[in-house]
């Protein structure tokens, strides 16, 4: 598929996509950059790792994919600073779970230099770094790829074949559709488990003594980094106060119901709850 | 502890609750009233169950500790139809999970027959049944006992007494105070979870392809029967309102610092949140 793939860095997802590229037989070569010489000794030692280096420019150099796979508030320096370096107008796309802001900035980074695809693996988990990866991680997991106006065709169906190359369902969204989607069916349900966790920590702060799984299951993801997830919230700030304000309206009605004693209605929300939680 | 103890009915509360009480001898004669005579013929053949009955009547006849170990809306009506047969002032207790109406309206039906002393063991699982129920249910579980001032003393000690005997840890709290405590740490929990998936239901029915752990986790409990939770809201209403009500202001709260950009509120909340998760 790639004479020469590029990861940029490689953590968990890096880690992982080089893995799976390898093992896929995706790209000729494939070069890691990594910020510390530790890793790159590391990268050295390993059969998905052809060449790594500490510098951007020279793990770049050749590519003709490039995957930008570190934090989200990182993915637009990073193109920033890759642009200079690039003559072969290679793809690149990224990992970033938020979309609308980094599309516009990396399309912009690398005008002329690159051919920007926002791309989000909703893949991982709660662990991270290297060892923790595997090559499996994309496997029947679905990536967003969320192409603009100005996109360029081929580049998006490169990037989309790669996705599928790993493993992973397409879903082709707007990077403004993404950023409102994941915002109801993963940011949000974060808030939420940590209002509720924050709200009981004031409330009853005993509760660990009462609860059952109930309140552990609905609370766990409140066990989440804090500082990754502020990343987030600052992220994708529109869409998710958007995502709250629509819960709270849909919250407000269920308790006007259960204000009025309007026992159906409550029975129905219960049961479309459970009819929708059944089939996840 | 007991001449005679009384277990109405055999769920999976009443069964484990006469298995721990035969494990631990805490009555010469445990009796069992059940509804269906298929019932009463399986019950008989239990180590556990010295005495079965359809009759309400018969099975509380001699008893001095009588547990209504039936789902709520049926305890009172109980309550009412085991008062005029019983002639030596037993205690009766409960295993409600509301407390405050079941509590006045038992003390009011029972009034110069027995000595009536709200409980809630906070046991049980989504499993129902006699077949699933095991002795140590109890164990290392926390029970509430609910005394109001028209509570005899001494039943309400022999009622601590026999919970700590069969495992648990006893809390006593009065009936409203334990209404709220657990409003907020069951009630509020799983009417956010089942708010969170019927609202998801409408928004992103294909949320399902694409959601983590995340949202599977916080969903889960939405997953749980709906007419018994239906129940439990009609027999809650107030503090169910309140807790979410205060649960409100507090999302609200957390939605003008992300709206406000106020960064370190949020991350504030989220690290509380993970403090109080982990400490669960």
């Amino acid at each position: 598929m790639f004479d020469t793939l590029t990861i940029i860095a490689p953590g968990l997802l890096g880690a992982s996509l080089a893995m799976a590229a390898h093992q896929k037989k995706l790209a000729r070569k494939i070069a890691i950059y990594a910020r510390r010489q530790e890793a790159v000794d590391a990268l050295n030692e390993q059969p998905w790792c052809d060449f790594a280096s500490t510098d951007l420019t020279a793990a770049c150099q050749d590519s003709d994919m490039i995957v930008l796979c570190a934090p989200v508030e990182r993915i637009i320096t990073l193109a920033e600073q890759i642009a200079p370096g690039l003559s072969r107008n290679p793809i690149v796309t990224d990992v970033g779970s938020v979309k609308a802001d980094i599309v516009q900035r990396c399309e912009t980074a690398l005008a002329g230099k690159a051919r920007f695809v926002g791309s989000h693996p909703m893949a991982g988990s709660e662990k991270t770094g290297m060892e923790n990866a595997c090559s499996d991680l994309f496997e029947q997991r679905v990536c967003f790829v969320t192409p603009s106006h100005a996109t360029d065709p081929q580049a998006l169906q490169t990037t989309v074949a790669f996705w599928k190359a790993v493993g992973s369902t397409v879903l082709e969204e707007t990077p403004d559709n993404h950023d409102r989607i994941v915002a109801q069916v993963s940011h949000l349900p974060h808030l939420l488990a940590s209002a509720l966790a924050s709200f009981l920590q004031s409330s009853q702060p005993r509760a660990g003594d009462l609860c059952g799984n109930g309140l552990r299951d609905t609370t766990r993801i409140a066990s989440g980094h804090p500082e990754l997830w502020g990343q987030i919230v600052s992220q994708n700030r529109k869409e998710i106060l958007r995502a709250i304000a629509d819960f709270q309206s849909h919250l407000s009605a269920v308790s006007d119901a259960i204000a009025s004693e309007n026992d159906a209605q409550v029975l129905d929300m219960l049961s479309r709850g459970k009819q929708f939680r059944d089939s996840l």
